[in-house]
């Protein structure tokens, strides 16, 4: 562990600390986290981390303003090392050498945001597209973009319903398709096929279409899955928004968009005349999950993602044993590590940070959620049954 | 210093670490970050902090998802930190009570972004007048909502050209005004009166007009400035954006959206649709930055950054006149730590990271920037004297 000597830290350190009631708050505060973070066990979210050799870095305004790949006056940033993460990113998800861009982000929404933004510059005219069950962010995000959208219904698994999608898309060929595609719905994990998605659009004889990819979670699991379906730039998506604090796992949310360069570049000269080719949605950019990110993926590499993923996996699959076990239907979609059941008792609901919809709960197996926690929900939905 | 002992730590840890070149990598840009931050004297944005009593929070996965005010199964937040974050700054800018609402934003231009959003909402044909002196950020944001604008010349301080702007609401006074003020522009700090904004909205008889405040930077310093323009809710703002890293300092970008309450629901109301009250722009919410906050507000008070702003101010005098004794055109708006003079050598630019626009460089007098700073940037002027 590397840690600052305390007189480099002093040199920075403003004079004012808090009183001895705030600081007792705060102690409270801390020792309530530890007690919630143990039964955390319903949100997407990974609370396996350590990022102690990081934080010396908090001593200083870090920001990484505007476009990632560009110099900047400001010196204090870490452009450098979110330019790797990127191209870990970018590998990851077989975008085409040479014709990508992207940037960290402060979470899905944004990513999401960029994408759509960028499928609108391209397409003035675009309808979108998504299914039913996408997350309620893409309606606000397309209100604040005002871009026309039909909502397709979903299939019980969470995923798009095809043929809806096909008959919806026939009646409305006069306008280009932007579609927004679920890899990984928030409730149940369904994984829209992209390929498919392609497949109508061409027997259709739409000549052009944006394919914007939510993959939040699944853009960390997939990759890492054998058989599991295809979602990135080869199988046909323009944009990706993949979270960071999901999967990976970050004290910040943040996340990574990803886009074809030749359409970035569009957008960037579409805004030149504001006397800048900043690209990224907001403008002073957070600097340090940037480096938490690359500190992840240098500490684990692919190799390390592949049995974290593939444990979750296991772990998902035996929580559905243990739920069928006590006599509750539930069920996973297959690569998913959401298990879905009926929604339980207020009290379980409560302790283990349960999400729910209509009469369904879920548990998000994250690599925190292992064998002895799934006993101890498993125990407390028993002891809980109707 | 309160750390968390280390087996409480290494119960969320994750057991892989980087290899030793990547520490070494690690610890050379650390330093290099040391050395930046001595000449960082051109950015509107404060090195002086320490929140290490913070870090331990660093090892949660902390979110503050959605409104700040509501519920949420998602337990491991600081909304009620936030919640006194935001009844601070209310306070200071003079929030009507109990008809207020705000969040704490990923920074400037995410509050910018939440007001143009809210005046759209009120106002669908509303346009928005800007002076030609505002952040590029804003006409970024109005590509994004779609918003028709119309660009406002400047005065040589930096201020709106009020005749100008009379005389372009008069010609469009069948469309509902949305004025984005500027409360300190980045290059000049330049403040536009709202007061004589409003004066003028009268004058012509427009019955409803939307102000947006722009006090990224001022909104901390103009309260504690006596004599100061009024720029808040009482002097007729509708919605106001205040940085949090600028004056008040965080190793992390972020800020605070204010808006009247009453346009916030009527705005909830109508994306009341997509099943949720979401109320902000992003979903997943950093939930560190408003305990960054809570900590310096708690540590300084009211009293303590009144002792701050007003030894940036006496500090950008004095640079004024240190600036003037070698010979250089010198100024600074009443009231501004912001120090505008003729574009140095490209060396002393770089140095100390200043930001120009055309013929002008800028000193950000930020709490870092002390006498000794001053003189030392003063030397290196005359040194490379053209």
């Amino acid at each position: 562990m590397v840690v600052a000597p305390l007189s480099q830290q002093l040199e920075v350190a403003a004079p004012e600390v808090i009183s001895r009631e705030d600081r007792a708050r705060l102690d409270a505060f801390y020792r309530e986290v530890q007690q919630q973070v143990k039964t955390f066990a319903g949100y997407p979210v990974t609370a396996n981390f350590d990022y102690r050799e990081l934080f010396r870095f908090l001593y200083y305004p870090l920001n990484n303003i505007g476009d990632p790949f560009n110099p900047c006056s400001y010196h204090l940033h870490t452009r450098a090392f979110e330019c790797e993460v990127l191209e870990w990113f970018a590998r990851l998800t077989n975008a085409p050498e040479d014709n990508w861009w992207g940037y960290v982000t402060n979470g899905g929404t944004e990513g999401n945001l960029y994408g759509l933004y960028l499928a609108r510059e391209l397409y003035p005219d675009g309808m979108v597209y998504f299914s039913q069950d996408t997350h309620y962010s893409v309606s606000k995000n397309l209100r604040l973009l005002r871009m026309p959208h039909i909502m397709i219904r979903s299939m019980s698994t969470g995923e798009v319903d095809y043929e809806d999608l096909a008959a919806t898309l026939r009646i409305h060929r006069d306008v280009p398709p932007i579609i927004f595609a679920n890899i990984g719905t928030t409730m149940r994990e369904g994984v829209d096929d992209i390929e498919r998605i392609r497949w109508i659009l061409n027997d259709l004889a739409i000549p052009e279409a944006y394919i914007h990819a939510d993959a939040a979670l699944c853009g960390m699991t997939l990759p890492f899955i054998e058989g599991a379906p295809a979602f990135d730039f080869a199988a046909g998506a323009h944009s990706l928004s993949i979270s960071g604090h999901k999967l990976i796992g970050s004290p910040v949310p943040c996340g990574v968009a990803l886009a074809l360069r030749q359409n970035v570049d569009r957008i960037a000269r579409s805004v030149e005349y504001v006397g800048t080719l900043d690209t990224t949605i907001t403008g002073s950019r957070n600097a340090i999950t940037p480096l938490f990110l690359w500190y992840a993926i240098r500490a684990r590499g692919r190799e390390g993602f592949n049995r974290v993923v593939n444990e979750c996996l296991a772990c998902a699959e035996y929580a559905v044993e243990q739920l069928r076990n006590i006599g509750l239907e539930a069920w996973r979609n297959p690569h998913a590590i959401t298990v879905v059941f009926p929604k339980p008792h207020p009290a379980v609901l409560d302790k283990w940070q349960l999400a729910v919809q209509g009469s369904d709960a879920h548990l998000m197996v994250m690599p925190q959620v292992d064998r002895p926690k799934i006993d101890a929900l498993v125990k407390d939905l028993r002891d809980h049954a109707p």
